[in-house]
C-alpha cells in the first residue's frame, strides 16, 4: 500500500545496531528488549501511529550480534515485513490468556545462554511499554536468566544522531518555520485562542508536517500562566503575549520549539523580557561546547539572563530532542550529562514577566565539535508584533 | 491563560471517584495509583498534550475516601490547580536523584495503613508510566504495604460511560464525519497518498477538532494491504479503494472509525465487499444486546459476514473507545467480557477482498438496554465513488 517502506536506508539501521552491540558488550548485556516506539522505531525502521492504541505490546530483541528480531502483534507482521527485519515473529494479538509472553520468552531463550543479563530501559524518561503483570510473568519464565537496567547503553547510542537523523530534525524544524511565518495571518485580537491552535495545526500540515503530535501555547497581558495546558475560548486581546510551540513530526523526527507574538503593540516589559531571552540564547549559541554538561548550559543561560535583568522561569531550560518530543539530558542544576558532538537539543530560557507571567524562548540546534548549529530558523531579535 | 479549567462539571469526577472507591471496597484495596495519560484524566480533568514528553512522571492517588491527591512535577500546579483536585503536592521535575518516588510514597503512606493493599493497573491495555527502577523504589519504599493488580476495579468503572461522556465521544464522531464528507474535495485520481492524509488532518481540524491523535489508511487496486501504515507518496489510481480511519480528539474524547471510498468507478469485487461489510454491521445493529459477551458479537458479526458470502480479515472486529483511541474489550473469540450498557464500542467488521488485499468497514456506537445507539454517522450502504 503505502511504499515507505524505510525513512532510511538499511546500512543506518544495521549502524544503529552495531553501536548498541558494542555499548552491550561493554555493559555485559547478551540481549537487548525494547518495547517503547522510538526505541522500536530507532533499530527497525516500523514506523506507525498504531501505537496511539494501548491495546497490544510489541517487541524487539537486540541480541549480542547479528540483526534484531521482531515479537509482534501479527497485525503488523505486513509493516515490519517492509522494514530490513528478516526474523519476524506473530501472535494473534490481543489475546487475554496469552499475550506474546511465551512467545517472547521462548525468543529471548533461543537467543541467550542461562546465565545471560537481559538489558531493559528502566531508568529516567523510560517505561516499560507492556503490562506489568505480563512482565512478571516473562521475568519468571526467563529465569535464570535476569533483566537489568540498560538505560545507559541505550541513551548514550541514541542521543549522538547521525547526519541523517539531523537532517530529519532540520526539515522538521523547516517546516514548523514556515507554519510560524503564516501565524500573522490567522491571530489578531478577538480571535479565540482554540481556533488559533487549530489554525496553527493546519498550517503545520499544510507546511509538510506528516503529523502534529504536539501543540501548546499560551496567551495573557505581557506573558502566559504556563506552558502546558490546552487552549480554551478566550479571544486574544491587544496587549497580550501569545506562545505557540509544537511538535511537529516528519519521517517519525519531531522539531521542539516556540515563538512569541505580540497582539497589538509590544508593551515595554514583554519586549526587555523577549530580548533578554534572545540574547541569552545567542549566548549559548556562542560559547556552548562539547564537553561541558547540561547542568553548566543551565549556568550559562542563567548567568546570561542575570546580566540582561531577567529573571530564569518556566521549568528546565532545555533538553534533547529527536524520536520523541523530549529526550535526556534536562538542562538543570542537577542534570551532569556531558554533552558531546552530535547532540539534538533545543536551548530553552524563560523567564518571568510578572507575577505568574512569564515567557519561553526556544530554538534547536545540533552540537558539533566546534558548537551549536542551529536547526531552527533563528527567531527574530525583537519581538514581532502583529496588528499594531 | 486558558480558561478551559474542567471539561466537566466537579460533580461529574466527583462521581467517578465514588464509584472507583466503591469498587477499590469490593476489591479491597486502601487506595489506587494512577500514572496513564487516560486514568489521570478520568479521576482529575487534567487534560494536556504535554503527556507527549515522556521526561516526567505524573501521580495521582485515589484514597479509600475522599478526593484524589495529585503528586506532580511542580510544571504542572498550575494547570492542575484548575481541576476539582485540592491536594496537589509538586516536586522539581526531572530529578535524577529522586524523581518524586520519595514525595509519592509519603503520599501512600499517609493515605494507607500498614497492611494495606494499593492497587495498580497491571492488566491487558495497561502500562506504568513511570520509569521501572523507580516503582522497584517505591516498592521498597510503601513496604510492607503491597501493590496488587487494580485493572478490573479500573476498566469496569471506566467502561460504563456517563452522558457526558457519550456527548463528547458524539462530538467527535461528528467532526470526523464533517472531515469524511469532505474527503471527495481533496482525494482523486493522481493525488499522493500522503497529501490525502494530511488534507484529511486538516480537515478535521477545519471540522472543530481539538487535534488529531491518529489518522491511518491505505489505498490499492480494490482494497488494501494493512491498515496500520503510514502513508507514502504514492498516487491514488482509478480502480483504488481509498480508506481513511481517525481517532479525532474533542475534550480528551474519541471518536475512532473510518470510511471507504472507490477512486472512479468501484469494482463489482469492492462493491461486493462493502456492502456485506455494511450489511454484517447492520447486524449487528438490530441484534447486539445487554447482556452479550465480546465474543458473542464477533461471532454474530463473522456469522453476518459469512452470510454475505465475505471471508473475514483484518484483525478484531471490534473494541472499546472513549479517553484513547481504544479500549478494552476486543471484538475477538477470546474475549469473554460481557457487554454492558453504558459501553461505547466500534463495531468493524474486515473481509479479504483478493489475496492480499482486505476492506474494513467501522462505526461507533454506544450500548443501551434496548440495543446500540449509532454515535457515528451512518456510513452510505453503497460504496461512494470519487471521480465517476
Amino acid at each position: 500500500m503505502a511504499d515507505r517502506t524505510l525513512v532510511f536506508p538499511a546500512a543506518e539501521y544495521r549502524d544503529r545496531t552495531g553501536r548498541l552491540q558494542r555499548a552491550m558488550d561493554r555493559a555485559g548485556l547478551a540481549a537487548l528488549l525494547l518495547t517503547a516506539p522510538a526505541d522500536v522505531f530507532y533499530v527497525t525502521g516500523f514506523l506507525t501511529r498504531f501505537w496511539e492504541s494501548p491495546a497490544r505490546p510489541w517487541f524487539v530483541v537486540v541480541p549480542a550480534g547479528g540483526a534484531p528480531v521482531a515479537v509482534i502483534p501479527a497485525i503488523g507482521a505486513d509493516l515490519m515485513g517492509r522494514t530490513w527485519i528478516g526474523d519476524i515473529r506473530t501472535w494473534d494479538a490481543p489475546n487475554p490468556s496469552d499475550d506474546g509472553v511465551s512467545l517472547l520468552a521462548g525468543t529471548l531463550c533461543d537467543l541467550t545462554g542461562d546465565a545471560a543479563r537481559i538489558g531493559v530501559p528502566m531508568g529516567p524518561e523510560t517505561h516499560l511499554r507492556m503490562p506489568l503483570a505480563d512482565y512478571d510473568r516473562l521475568t519468571r519464565a526467563v529465569a535464570p536468566r535476569r533483566f537489568v537496567d540498560a538505560t545507559g547503553p541505550v541513551q548514550r547510542v541514541r542521543e549522538i544522531k547521525s547526519e541523517a537523523e539531523i537532517g530529519r530534525i532540520r526539515a522538521a524544524c523547516a517546516i514548523a518555520g514556515r507554519a510560524f511565518d503564516a501565524v500573522p495571518g490567522f491571530a489578531a485580537a478577538g480571535r479565540p485562542l482554540d481556533a488559533v491552535f487549530r489554525d496553527f495545526q493546519q498550517a503545520l500540515l499544510r507546511a509538510g508536517a506528516d503529523w502534529v503530535s504536539y501543540v501548546a501555547g499560551g496567551a495573557g497581558p505581557d506573558g502566559y500562566g504556563d506552558v502546558i495546558s490546552p487552549a480554551g475560548p478566550v479571544p486574544l486581546a491587544r496587549g497580550d503575549v501569545l506562545m505557540l510551540d509544537t511538535g511537529a513530526v516528519k519521517d517519525g523526527y519531531f522539531c521542539d520549539f516556540d515563538r512569541n507574538f505580540a497582539i497589538g503593540p509590544a508593551s515595554d516589559a514583554a519586549r526587555r523580557c523577549h530580548a533578554a531571552l534572545w540574547q541569552a540564547t545567542e549566548t549559548a549559541l556562542a560559547e556552548l561546547r562539547p564537553g561541558m554538561r547540561a547542568c553548566d548550559l543551565h549556568r550559562l543561560l542563567v548567568t546570561a539572563l542575570d546580566r540582561a535583568g531577567a529573571a530564569p522561569g518556566g521549568g528546565r531550560l532545555g533538553h534533547g530532542l529527536g524520536l520523541t518530543l523530549t529526550e535526556w539530558p534536562s538542562v538543570t542544576p542537577r542534570d551532569e550529562t556531558e554533552l558531546r558532538a552530535g547532540m539534538v537539543l533545543t536551548l530553552e530560557p524563560g523567564a518571568v514577566v510578572a507575577p505568574g507571567r512569564i515567557m519561553v524562548h526556544e530554538e534547536n540546534i545540533v552540537l558539533r565539535e566546534t558548537g551549536p548549529e542551529l536547526l531552527s530558523p533563528r527567531a527574530p531579535a525583537e519581538l514581532p508584533e502583529i496588528g499594531r
